[in-house]
């Protein structure tokens, strides 16, 4: 099963944000491990000292420069990771050039969106990989 | 005071999505007027027909084939909008060509969301705009 880690800056605290990823997570966990971590809000300096030890080939941050992919090419590329992948939100101020730099970089979007509800896009299209995979109605 | 509709179809159940669009729509109260319409669900074609009183000059539809647009731009296009402004957001099915041919097709990611999840993202993008506009730290 693939170990899917979000790793993201501050605590959320929006009561429906809560809601809508504890909704995800219980949807995914016959898909993968979910693994979701966050880090203190600290400033980007010491947050990108804490973020180093999530760092190996498979990591990927969110940000506004990286690679757009459709849901279907998202689901491929999934698809064909075996062992685990780690996604890295930033906080508001973004992520620290030197992590950004031993990473590839993914966009969800053109738009910036708050880093909290990015969790749960990104969750949301996780899932949407999942159901594209199997083919089930859900993403149609 | 700028017109804001926002026409979809279905009723939007899941309760974590209410509380999210209250919450911007609360927001949203000082910087423009904002009118939430859900048409019922009942296949693509009817829906059409009950669309087409709202669409004028100043009527998009949300499209993953759309325009993308940065957050900086869509804020910079809604400040240039004087009356109203109206944007269409189909069922899972999407909008019907009749209607889609009419409206200019604006899209907020590569990436396919639910439709109703699409709202919230909507109504968070037209509040961080005015955000923009008047400079405001919340969109940085």
């Amino acid at each position: 099963m693939l170990n899917v880690r979000i790793v993201s800056v501050g605590k959320l605290k929006e009561r429906y944000l809560l809601e809508g990823l504890a909704e995800y997570c219980k949807r995914l966990r016959p898909f993968c491990k979910l693994e979701l971590i966050e880090l203190k809000d600290e400033g980007m300096e010491k947050e990108a000292t804490n973020m180093q030890r999530f760092i190996d080939a498979n990591t990927f941050v969110l940000d506004v420069q990286g690679k757009e992919m459709k849901s279907e090419e998202f689901a491929q590329f999934l698809s064909k990771q075996s062992k685990s992948i780690t996604f890295i939100i930033g906080s508001a101020q973004g992520v620290h050039e030197s992590v950004k730099s031993k990473c590839r970089l993914l966009s969800l979007s053109k738009m910036t969106f708050t880093h909290d509800m990015c969790r749960l896009f990104l969750l949301e299209q996780i899932y949407r990989s999942f159901m594209i995979i199997k083919n089930s109605p859900y993403h149609k």
